[in-house]
């Protein structure tokens, strides 16, 4: 093993993981803490800055160096890593996480949106390698995405780009927490796959998730019946299938991109989403553009975000966009 | 002036517009010829050749040098300048046109698709001069779009990037000529203008143009009702407006841009369509995004794509991108 390694840490509004890893994506050691952001920021700094202490002296007992940090964090976060705007990590809103970090353990850091460090992670280590441009869309509660071009991450002018979730699908459409209507999101994510199955029962539609609480139906128990034949829940992975498929074609035609990377737990049902997905995309988009862009599962499952901001960290500092100034240049 | 200039060339499937240009966007002498597209290959491309001769002629008898030639064309086209796919200019369809026009005149040269040098122009001459990233929509008979990010073209993969015409703006809604529905092409276009007015007008609903014959309206017609305060007229531009909103919130969130530039004919009425766009883009974007972009009207106006292509192809050639093999490289 080379004498380099990295730390990973995946932010989010319950958990907060962070992990030692190699340069080549093996998670040597991981360890989980609860982010408990009520207590307000300077606990969270706190119990963040021993979580970082901790993995450097594990490496340091294993004769490894830390090189490079990085993070994946629930919000918007601009490019010099301040956390611009994170409803699930309010009390950092504003707060220059990155460069605490840094201060505190003299390591490069950098810190990207959680769906951006999961699509550099697909593409510098998973399903996203064999592609130069692609849009990496996680579906889990929500609908992340994170969007790599030319084998650069477009962040965009404040570093809230990617927010494909956010696609107008359906202009007068379902509700969505944004404020907008008939947002992707609310057809796409496990949260709109169980929507469609309720809105579906809620008609009297015959299906076996009848028999369940509404509040038990979860979109593996929808991918379950599916399997089984059930028409409603069938129909809930054509819906899903269907939007992600009107806006991959308004995608195609913009971006004329590689591929899409599909991550996230209803990604394990790809095969129930797909059909519908491609017969949208083949039907809106030019046929230059649909040819084009290949859709694929994500390789890196969970880890996807810790691996992908350690990568991040790393590679920017390879790039010689990070540097750590430890005091003045001798000249 | 600059001992140096450039040929810029609009090529579309009705004329052929191609103009000596200044490095500072002024054009010397502008000279059209029907593009005669069904008189086959050959033909048009003498037609083209003697256009540029004449340009070249020009600029010696001035004591002028031309560096480099520029197109813009109506079409698909490859990175290298190939025409890919054009369905206005279907004899060139697989021809590599560029490597045509250097080879006769030993002139570096590159050719783009229409709205991408249009995008290009406005970039570097016109209204996104104070943009490092956005987007230019072209409103005319369709809707064309081209992508400047970070200060470069994005092409995408094939050069089929930009086609904001065709996002899907409308999942069932109007049948387009792409084979796609709902595509914002058929709201936001002087056609699609003139069709929301029509069918207001089948309706039975009152207007000053139900005076006119079905095949006289036009959106500027329209436009001039609606500044006359007719219902059915300004009506158009609010359908206009909210479509554009809607595709801009989708941009705002997938790509965080700088700004936008809208040009083309119905351009002139964006006070019209401006409060009915923020509107929809304000409802339904972050508001990151959202306040970061810009909307403003083109500078350029119909010369911005002979402007656009001619410095498309001079800061190419700056950046060592295009080169002319004139023969063996001495060692």
């Amino acid at each position: 093993m080379n004498g380099e390694v990295l730390i990973g840490i995946d932010l989010g509004g319950t958990n907060c993981r962070a992990a030692l890893v190699s340069l080549t994506g093996e998670i040597l050691v991981l360890n989980k803490v609860p982010t408990k952001m009520h207590e307000g920021r300077d606990f969270f700094l706190a119990r963040l800055f021993r979580l970082c202490d901790d993995l450097i002296q594990f490496a340091a007992r294993e004769g490894l160096r830390v090189s490079a940090l990085g993070m994946g964090a629930a919000g918007v976060i601009s490019p010099t890593g301040t956390v611009t705007v994170s409803p699930n990590l309010a009390p950092l809103n504003g707060f220059p996480l990155a460069a605490a970090i840094q201060d505190q353990f003299s390591l490069p850091t950098t810190i990207a949106n959680d769906a951006n460090a999961i699509a550099w992670g697909e593409g510098i280590l998973g399903a996203g390698r064999i592609f130069s441009s692609f849009l990496t869309i996680t579906l889990g509660t929500g609908v992340g995405g994170g969007l790599i071009l030319d084998k650069k991450l477009w962040k965009g002018t404040d570093g809230s780009a990617g927010e494909i979730g956010h696609f107008v699908v359906e202009p007068e459409g379902r509700e969505c927490r944004c404020g907008s209507r008939g947002c992707l999101e609310q057809y796409a994510s496990a949260t709109g796959i169980v929507r469609t199955a309720l809105e579906c029962l809620e008609r009297g539609e015959d299906s076996v998730l009848a028999g369940l609480e509404p509040e038990d139906i979860t979109s593996l128990k929808v991918s379950e019946a599916a399997r089984g034949g059930d028409a409603v829940a069938l129909k809930s992975f054509r819906e899903t299938g269907e939007r992600l498929g009107q806006v991959l074609a308004s995608v195609a035609n913009l971006l004329n991109l590689d591929g899409v990377v599909i991550t996230g737990g209803p990604a394990e049902s790809l095969d129930l989403i797909r059909p519908w997905m491609e017969k949208e995309i083949k039907a809106r988009a030019f046929d230059i553009p649909f040819r084009r862009m290949k859709i694929v599962r994500g390789e890196l499952g969970e880890e996807a975000g810790i691996l992908g901001s350690a990568r991040l960290a790393h590679d920017e500092l390879v790039a010689g966009k990070k540097r750590v100034d430890l005091g003045p240049a001798e000249n």
